[in-house]
């Protein structure tokens, strides 16, 4: 049986980002815990961050026009809690945390050195929508940690140890149940439909190749 | 060490959802695999949904205004496959999927009986990105299967047996590692604040209240 209730965000699972951003003159940069984003653009590949226009990592955002998509790991769970409920504009969120900012290569945020994915954006879009502004950010570069990467240079799903935010709760991942495209063979029907549920391919050859690596081969 | 590859979309995990929209006259309605969604503002309630013009659903989605986004179970992982993978242009995916159309009560397309929560949607704003176009949905109902509440009405996320895609590939989640604001206490520092990484309040009482299911009142 169905059961009716109020309006409410519950897609799930959402993911959980560290977003860092270069602070003013003179002042530390922050760091703030999201969960409302997404990606949203296959070409040019774009994600999107949502925050509210009274976070002090809104007005650092509004001014730089830059900013790091940080992928905790679920061990960092602590971090990603306190940098959700402590402002920048009181606390050096990096030094609470025990994290060390790092140059990135193409913005000038600061990546999470502890962090195992980096994703270097810039803001192309902002669409105020309520309690929320959303940015669409692009991105210009990403950063593995050596370790979640095997000898082919492939993200390995399971060594980044990933962290979900799921109706309130940080959950771990669990088991992986298929591929994309595992119903029609190795190879999608359309490489066109397939990246609305893609691309995702992997951290790629040296190359740079398009050639992903889903299993299922959806990034190819 | 760091190592630094071409831009791509390597956010994770993010959601999987099915998107439903209303057919055209003497067509079933259709439904498509989407895993570039996510939440986008608290207040009011949205989400968003990106998808290529190419697609069949862009077409309905242009035209309705309107569409469910139902959350599938790990075991519905074929036919989120499925429906990643073949068109409403030549396939009833309703049929394909065994699926059943219920009527949503407050947008004209139909729910997914099997997907355990339906979330309605009106388009709010649409913006094109790029290879996507991105859809902003206004929230205005949800509904949830009766086994996925407790006897309060809450939300039991294990009873959802969510699915997330991660890179290319279908993952269960795994285990819960701690609730919004763990490392503060009981009640976040600030509502405010608490809202950007929620809230995610629970289907709530029959009141219709916003004090959420979140175990550690994030919602509230």
């Amino acid at each position: 049986m169905k059961i009716q209730r109020r309006p409410t965000n519950v897609l799930l699972p959402v993911p959980l980002v560290l977003v860092s951003v270069a602070g003013d003159e003179g002042s530390p940069p922050d760091i703030v815990t999201l969960a409302w984003a997404g990606t949203v653009c296959s070409a040019p590949p774009m994600l999107s961050v949502s925050v509210r226009p009274s976070r002090h990592s809104y007005a650092l955002l509004q001014r730089r026009h830059e900013f790091v998509v940080n992928l905790p790991r679920a061990r960092q769970a602590r971090q990603v809690d306190l940098c959700g409920n402590t402002s920048g504009r009181d606390t050096d969120k990096f030094a609470a945390c025990g994290f060390h900012p790092v140059a990135a290569a193409r913005v000038r945020a600061p990546m999470i050195a502890e962090c195992p994915i980096n994703i270097e954006c810039v803001t192309r879009h902002r669409l105020s929508l309520g309690a929320h502004d959303l940015f669409v950010g692009e991105i210009v570069a990403v950063h593995y940690d050596e370790e979640v990467l095997d000898e082919h240079g492939r993200l390995q799903v399971a060594a980044v140890d990933a962290l979900a935010y799921v109706h309130g709760e940080y959950w771990t991942l669990g088991r992986k149940v298929g591929s994309y495209g595992f119903t029609v063979g190795d190879a999608p029907v359309e490489v066109d439909e397939s990246e609305d549920v893609g691309p995702e391919p992997s951290a790629g050859a040296a190359s740079g190749s398009d050639v992903g690596g889903s299993q299922a081969g959806a990034g190819a």
